[in-house]
């Protein structure tokens, strides 16, 4: 008798973005006239950049002829593209990596859900809440927790409440857990951590023998020199934490699909018999059974990003979604809604006016200002009360959107 | 304490693939000046046909603007790709599918490594032996098997002998299971299942409340009209199969990354309280939670290998191939090398010659004829004594093969 995984019936409703889908597409149904703004689901708007879809192209040419036709690659994605992102976005940070360190990827959501694959079900796992509901989910699937309790947090999962008293930045768990995810630029608050915040995390991660899952998919929109890109810039992270970074957001690769996972020689687990164990190794046999590399011409285009043209057309667009942001947090906190996040990070988390529910206000903001967003209890319990908008719009589209909140809601 | 998926620690040795590059790299490296000609990993060597190259352009070119841009993908796979496949690769077959059943991903490895994510770890399960060794070592990974025996069988999981005597053909499992792996044309013994054998197995999955998994990776090969391509030719086969294909083969997709997923809406699993539930569901929700969708130039790509134009293109492609395995196959029998397969299959399995154990034939095609190959042994303990060759070489240099092994064990 084939038996399902009954972990899956925990979950509660719909992933949150197919929901908020349902909904789109219920109201523009209903009111196909509608000229409706998507702030919500944080897909990027702009092209890819001439550099890239020149590599890209040409990575697509050399799978016309049998001398340069590539088929399998490498598992863990080829040498060159990693040897590229370690000498452009690592080495500048003072971080040294092993090209056997890094593992191209299809996207970060696949990493940081694929990640679990290598951890025994007993330890115990902290994250944000709110958080991106990936890391909530897939430890629900995997069978890491109970059921959602009345509060709406899964028993057996611990929580890190991100609230306005602590700045969003969580504080340190109050039990002893083995698995912490941070994601730094946040999302969905739009929250940065310090260096001396960081280092407080490493910190505690190896004085509890705990390993650090660090979502990095938006440091591409730090502009504070202060504010670390990787956990690697802090001493001792390399014994303690495994990287996720993504084309995604960086450079409008959200359709194109490329991301990768640091996973340092020094990461080592523990076994059942108490020894100590590389999680680079577990990773890679990983990758090896259960993945078959990234796309070659895809590969080319990502290697792209990091040519001198191709980093300086990207970072044109980083700006551009940084006013963005800007226009949205300014617009906003002038009609008295009071707003986080959208400095070094593309998420603006809003209070909702009148002390609506997320929910009600994204309704209301659906069907009053035909505005999509995306609502913070859907990111957890605590988001309760907040709302996200992306600030990854065309710009016209997102001063229309504050003009239409500002009539609404401002004073 | 984090603590590692100990389960890992009973894989033994690599994955097959990797220890043979390993041996490769090790040859070549002492001998950089030996011809090797490859016939080992299955890689095809034909470039990309050029409707599909023109297609992929296309799609590259579309990621150029704003109003053409494609951000994040449905992760089911954009419709038009679904309704293409089931318009020409399912309703000829007289096989009717709802685009809703068809999950388009990134290739059939990760699929059908995946899939388990759906079934509770207490199902059992039953895969050939020999046997395309993703799907035994996935199983050991997630923790449904003990320890390998000295026979070379992992505890717990139930193995069908594929034999010379029983055709390659496995015999039902002797004891109660609730999945079965099965892979026809297969890979590795390049063995394909009739009609009445494929009824024989949908009877006995629905007698015996299982599921079947079956992977169709390699149905185009197929030439023979009476054997049939996907398991829903087979009545019934839509309330107890899962079916995977992949353009990697197909179509020279294997640097390119596109499969398929058909999990139909009939299709039930069994909850903890004896209930019924859908594995569509479960599927689905697995993959919106854990999977961002293809690269969409590669659905594009993918899509045009089923255009008229592009279908010609890619049929002549693989008549080529199926022209490599009769060379190997009749070349190989006249040098009393007693071959299997290489009709409907890109593979042939040979019996090594003078009784040698796999890696041993294996090391001395190797080293006294240049020629890479897979050990049988590497597919399973009944693969002891057999090799597998595969048809996507170069003509020229298949047929140099084949004239080297005719020079070395010819009679």
């Amino acid at each position: 008798m084939a038996r399902i995984n009954d972990n899956y019936l925990k979950l509660q409703a719909g992933y949150l973005f197919p929901e908020i889908s349902r909904r789109i597409s219920e109201f523009t149904q209903a009111n196909p006239e509608a000229s409706v703004i998507r702030l919500g689901i944080g897909d990027v708007t702009k092209p890819l950049v001439p550099a890239v879809l020149k590599a890209f192209h040409e990575g697509v040419d050399e799978m016309s002829s049998g001398a340069t036709f590539h088929g399998y690659g490498p598992e863990q994605g080829y040498d060159w593209l990693s040897q590229i992102i370690i000498d452009k976005a690592y080495k500048p940070l003072g971080v040294d990596l092993k090209t056997s360190e890094m593992f191209i990827s299809d996207g970060s959501k696949c990493d940081s859900s694929n990640i679990l694959d290598i951890f025994d079900l007993s330890n115990k796992v902290a994250i944000g809440d709110p958080v991106y509901p990936v890391y909530n989910d897939t430890n629900v699937m995997v069978g890491r927790s109970g059921q959602m309790n009345d509060a709406g947090y899964y028993e057996g999962l611990v929580y890190m409440p991100c609230t306005e008293e602590n700045g969003f930045n969580p504080d340190f768990p109050t039990e002893k857990v083995d698995l912490i995810y941070l994601c730094f630029p946040n999302n969905p608050t739009g929250t940065v951590a310090t260096r001396e915040q960081l280092k407080g995390w490493v910190d505690y991660a190896i004085g509890n023998d705990a390993v650090i899952l660090f979502d990095a998919a938006y440091e591409a929109f730090i502009t504070d020199p202060d504010i670390p890109h990787s956990i690697y810039e802090i001493e001792g992270a390399r014994r303690c934490a495994i990287e996720f970074r993504s084309f995604s957001k960086t450079a409008g690769f959200t359709g194109v699909r490329c991301g990768l996972t640091i996973v340092p020689e020094e990461l080592l687990g523990t076994t059942i018999e108490g020894e100590k164990y590389s999680f680079n190794k577990l990773w890679n046999r990983r990758q090896c059974t259960k993945f078959n590399g990234v796309s070659y011409p895809v590969q080319k285009a990502a290697a792209a990003v990091y040519s001198d043209e191709g980093w300086t057309q990207v970072q044109e667009i980083i700006d551009y979604y940084m006013e963005n942001a800007r226009v949205i947090r300014e617009g906003l906190s002038a009609a008295g809604i009071e707003c986080f996040g959208g400095i070094n990070a593309p998420y603006i988390w809003l209070k909702t006016p009148e002390g609506m529910t997320s929910w009600d206000f994204f309704d209301k903001l659906l069907n009053d200002c035909f505005i999509v967003g995306t609502p913070g209890s859907g990111f957890g319990p605590s988001g309760e009360g907040y709302f996200r908008l992306s600030a990854f719009g065309e710009r016209k589209n997102v001063e229309t959107a504050v003009l239409r909140i500002k009539e609404k809601w401002g004073k």
